[in-house]
């Protein structure tokens, strides 16, 4: 029998511990096993190559606090909820939430992988690389496969490699990539535009498998905000739409054309600066498409609504002028366990946002979309 | 007899020729007076100080081209419509567009005078700068000073000097003040949050003298931009939205809170991003304040809606969520001449974009804001 969605959060977040790479690594990387110290004072990961302990931070492991509690300062495995790093757990919390599935992004290597990836041994990179993806499916989503959706990541210096671990991990049963937003800012790879990454765009195109791109991901620093002499505050503030570049060049780089089967879900991005960016790529593309040689013959929108899927956690702006963007292209997330995470009011928010859409958009952006995209 | 405006444009721009400079300059400064080199073959000013000639970019004077004749080729004179540099004949283009005015911005020293800021020698920058200001007044607004409001540039390096011109051309009877939006990539400029530009700020709000703050001004590169290895159309299309960045930062400083007379204008930046951002805005400072010891207690969408306004050529996205945005803090803008220009249909955009809309409400879109925040 098939299950039946109610609510799929496509924005949320794994905090992993324990003995995660033990046993998943070739005998030759044994003796550089990452190991995870967990103490009354402290919790941190140790990845040989990497020269600070990597802790966790407070404003990650946020979920069930409130908004005077959050701090950046790292935090003890005491001092979070279970559900942050045992997924048994999470699917209690998604429970008590009212949310069906969550798809998971990895913490301890960056968003898309890109810790890992940016370490001087390439082997041992590709070694930790696969295990983390070995885990995903063997530990993170083994409680519910049907409800747990951990996100792979990819060796993605090297596209050839990339191509074959997104066969990989398909065949192993996992639902979905991370790709980074800004994969110039890794040491080492490409932009997306370079044909490096055809061979992940044509495994994606033949597994059928979607690719999450998570604002701020996959960029060492923040030098593009920080050009602006900003805060946190204003950072908090920017960073979501700063994804409205990456979707901008997977459209006018032409990818989105010669792979028409690709899906991209542009994670925690929001929606309501959409129907602005849909008109703009249009009107770009009509005004300048001749003086700057344009890579695309197809309008920019219909590449955009073919292939680009964007989440909110809160954005009622863009409820409202959901028809501009498309109702196939809006998804929910609930950014667990996050600061700017909905849990444990997700229906709230939902009733708060959506309670006056028809039904049956209601559906499609809660569930039924993404039900379709992640092959459900 | 006051001056009825039915439509105010508040984005547009000058073409620089002749002799600017000459007469203008202080005596020790002109043995270094900028010339301007006009053949049959070449347009460009030669600036002591500034290596390269400046010629005239084909992208910058294209009122009257065609799409498919849109080029970054530099220009004769003879090659673009006179509109371009001679303000009487620009008065009759505005006439043939059924506008009545138009805020001009500088193009030689840059949108935001940031090639002249960047200038070694900054007695002969400051010269400069004042010169240009006071052609703005005796040669380009003086066929109609009711109608041409060219904007004036500042010595960004220096507050006192910044406040000291802000206070002298208001005098002189400009209307307005060109910023950059990105001050800190100008070098030996600072970011708007540091209290150097408390000059600025205390002339703007004593003189009642709007800022226009044209999108990627006072930034050397495109650096944000090319960390994504974009293309010219994903340049294009990206670059009025970077305006998010400027106005995050103007409010999130606390500037907008300490200087409540301040009036600034996000110019070309379009509209449609507006009603994510301001409830973005909103939704960081009131889960973010306390772990980020925000600088303000105001709601954030309030120092917008006294302090921000924005223009647009076409976007008919903001012109529907309007009243998400404010009716109050919208302004047209016909671009002239440059590609993205509204010329010479401006009059068909205003009754495709804004044709079904109450009257009240697209003449303050149209002309009544500016009116008010030009003090006309």
């Amino acid at each position: 029998m098939t299950r039946e969605y109610t609510v799929i959060s496509t924005d949320d977040h794994i905090i992993e511990s324990g003995d995660l790479f033990g046993g998943r690594l070739p005998a030759a990387f044994a003796d550089r096993t990452p190991w995870f110290e967990s103490t009354d004072e402290i919790a941190a990961w140790h990845i040989p190559g990497i020269e600070q302990p990597i802790e966790m931070s407070g404003l990650s492991t946020a979920a069930g606090q409130k908004v005077e509690e959050f701090s950046p300062k790292s935090k003890t495995m005491d001092a979070m909820r279970p559900g942050c790093y045992d997924s048994a757990e999470r699917l209690k919390d998604m429970d008590a939430d009212g949310v069906d599935a969550h798809v998971c992004f990895p913490t301890l290597p960056g968003l898309a992988g890109d810790k890992f990836v940016a370490l001087e041994d390439r082997d041992y990179a590709l070694a930790l690389i696969r295990a983390y993806n070995d885990w995903l499916v063997e530990v993170w989503n083994a409680p519910d496969p049907e409800r747990l959706f951990g996100a792979a990541i990819l060796p993605l210096w090297d596209g050839e490699a990339s191509g074959a671990e997104v066969r990989r991990v398909a065949e192993r049963g996992l639902r979905c990539i991370s790709l980074p937003s800004t994969p110039g800012g890794i040491p080492g790879v490409d932009h997306y535009p370079k044909d490096s990454w055809n061979p992940v765009w044509e495994a994606m195109s033949d597994t059928g498998l979607p690719a999450e791109i998570h604002i701020v991901s996959g960029r060492n620093d923040t030098s593009a905000l920080a050009n602006m002499g900003v805060g946190s505050e204003i950072f908090v503030c920017l960073a979501p739409s700063t994804n409205m570049a990456t979707c901008a060049t997977l459209i006018f780089s032409g990818i989105l054309e010669r792979y028409p089967a690709l899906k991209f879900i542009s994670a925690e991005s929001g929606i309501g600066w959409l129907p602005y960016f849909i008109e703009r790529i249009d009107y770009t593309h009509r005004k300048h498409q001749f003086w700057t040689r344009s890579s695309i013959h197809t309008a920019p929108s219909e590449l955009f609504r073919r292939s680009i899927f964007a989440n909110f956690i809160s954005d009622k702006a863009g409820v409202e002028a959901r028809h501009l963007i498309g109702i196939e292209n809006i998804m929910l997330g609930t950014d667990y366990p996050h600061t700017d995470s909905s849990w444990p009011d997700t229906q709230r928010v939902i009733k708060e946002q959506m309670g006056d859409i028809p039904d049956d958009e209601r559906y499609a952006i809660c569930a039924g979309n993404a039900t379709r995209v992640f092959n459900l």
